[in-house]
């Protein structure tokens, strides 16, 4: 029985990226839909929940993506809302791939470090990746700070953050080179997931910074966010602090997003999302190295 | 070769459940096509007829779905008006799973059991899967009554029905279940397709109908269309009438789909319609028992 | 690892045609886009350049299609913009099949047939047949003459073809059955692209045309374009020139299309236009006689 992917994907044009990740991760068969919400994918779901046999189930399976988190998130909860009884099928998100890059990033941080207690800080982390990174150091015990342009939108959006899991992540405006410099006084962790041409912090920044241990860049188009880090970086030692590049985890989140669609046809009810995922790149990491 | 099934839906996104049991009736490829019309299905049928050996055409076929069933219809006669000589391929129609569902139903109700001349209604007809089994109810032999809400709709309905398939069904409102109930005083078998959601019969209705042989429900969605059935009742004999719910012939509609999917690829002529798939379904649940 | 094409077309609904050739050409899995432009390309070739490693990357490929030749150009060149070092795959435009039955035809043409100094005319050239037509005869060493309805638009197209392939098409206008026959005179290959349905040339025009050898209708649609050819004709001798129709080439085009694809997946960097087609058309003829 083959293996069926539905790439339910809230873009009008599926991601091709997933498409092929989905297949290298092992579905058979990777069948993408665009353009779906909340309001057009009943049909979609009852079609996959409906068709085989319950020992048969675990062989389909349904992927969440799209530029958007936000509404990935909504057709997410609204596709397990239609699932009952054994009328469910295992599913993942990672809108934008948000939940595997920042599983990658943050296992890398924490490969062999213990982060309790530690102070981080998210640069930029108003968007999907940014959100997600804070979210894994936060259940990872880190006090983590959230940075934007913007103050209300930062707080709203670490208002969320907190309410739906349980955090106290805390924001601060950092809409310039100088506010970003202040901000990462006292840290021992910086991420940054700042948008791609932005410089979110230059060397001599965080070159003299007092107690920081470790810094990563997760933007992918050069030029790199935070100089004085190459792309390749991966635990490279710069000015006593441990660097990390985009292309440093990147192989990580190639690798955790393959393994991520490979496990949902293990079973029939897996829900791959924030938490799920960084636990498969702390196990998929360790078993690496 | 692969074996390559072309799925033209009506709908804007193609029907997920006709998707996954393609798959699984034998294609090694399904590619779905939405928003398909006999306006612009040309090129698409073109470009099927056009593009393989004549010994090769058997491995490519298209199946027509979606939920509207009049749409499928005219998109299906469409499609093989582009075929001539020798450009052609197989092709099945099952919009709404109309064909597949009544098939299976009538199947089931008639198994070993000769229905000619037999009082046959249908109650809630008007749609899909009721036009479907009135039609098979009729050129098994049974006099057939079908039911709607508006008079009028359902004479029309009717009227097309002996017009295409040489049938003499009758048309009759009722539209509350008191009229249901009249309406099936002195038949043998009922028949309900109506909307999911309403009751079309209580139990008290028919538990003492003089008469009464054969009772099927074709409503899947809970609850039950007609009281006192229970969804896996499968010749269940309840009150002296042999009982059929959705499930109890489900599990035959499925099978029924999938085998006439791997029909579909054993010539290049095959047309499957409410006629032979009825055949189809007769012969797989013989061989099943 | 799957070898993957992604099927890039200019058109909402994807060509079936090229979907189906895909498939038999050697692809694992196609994946059909329509809808696509150089506007909302970029993510999807992200999407393709990114997702597997340097050495798995001949896996993955893109083929540019569609019924609209300009567009497939832009787009074809829209996407060859976006690779970059290694990030890149091989890559086919075939819009409207354009290269592919240019290149079969011509390949007839030339075969064991040098025509260098020739005298050629494509009639009806201004579409994507005619076009590629004009310059694969151009670049195999023919002086060639492109005739339209309109001599503006003629020019326009002959004006294009020169600047970008480095050639010296001329345009004329012939819009009646009387100005072409007269614009054969002096030919010595007569090559009809014209509309389906329009009758381009009569046989009597042509029968008794002093000195020349080889004429082709690439007109797959009955009635034949040229009077007195057979849709079959394949070197077939009458009034003393050898006569082509399109059937008699319409092998070799459907044969080279197949290879075309297969071949993309030898490598990571393969560039199929006009010239390349044309080459591989000559090879694969030469092979099969």
């Amino acid at each position: 029985m083959k293996k069926l992917l539905y790439q339910l994907d809230t873009d009008l044009l599926p991601s091709v990226f997933d498409n092929v990740v989905a297949h290298d991760g092992g579905a058979d068969q990777v069948i993408p839909y665009g353009g779906i919400t909340p309001d057009n994918m009943g049909p979609l779901v009852e079609g996959v929940i409906f068709t085989r046999a319950p020992k048969d189930k675990k062989n389909t399976a349904i992927f969440v993506g799209g530029s958007n988190l936000v509404e990935g998130e909504s057709l997410f909860s609204a596709i397990q809302n239609k699932f009952f009884g054994k009328f469910r099928v295992s599913l993942m998100l990672d809108s934008n791939g948000a939940n595997t890059t920042a599983a990658a990033c943050v296992a890398w941080l924490t490969q062999g470090r213990p982060i309790e207690g530690k102070q981080a800080i998210v640069l930029g982390g108003t968007g999907p990746v940014g959100q997600r990174v804070a979210v894994m150091l936060g259940r990872a015990g880190a006090e983590v700070t959230l940075t934007g342009r913007q103050l209300e939108r930062t707080r709203q959006v670490c208002a969320q953050l907190n309410q739906r899991y349980g955090l106290t992540v805390a924001a601060a405006a950092a809409p310039d080179l100088e506010s970003r410099g202040q901000s990462i006084q006292g840290k021992e962790i910086v991420v940054s997931t700042g948008a791609s041409g932005v410089t979110m912090l230059e060397e001599t920044q965080w070159a003299q910074a007092t107690g920081l241990e470790l810094i990563a860049d997760a933007n992918a188009s050069p030029p790199v966010g935070i100089g004085g880090i190459d792309m390749t970086d991966r635990a490279t030692l710069r000015h006593g602090v441990l660097c990390f590049g985009p292309l440093g985890f990147g192989a990580l989140k190639l690798a955790l997003h393959r393994e991520c669609i490979g496990r949902l046809f293990d079973s029939n009810d897996l829900v791959l999302d924030a938490e799920a995922i960084f636990e498969r790149a702390r196990i998929l990491l360790a078993a690496s190295l």
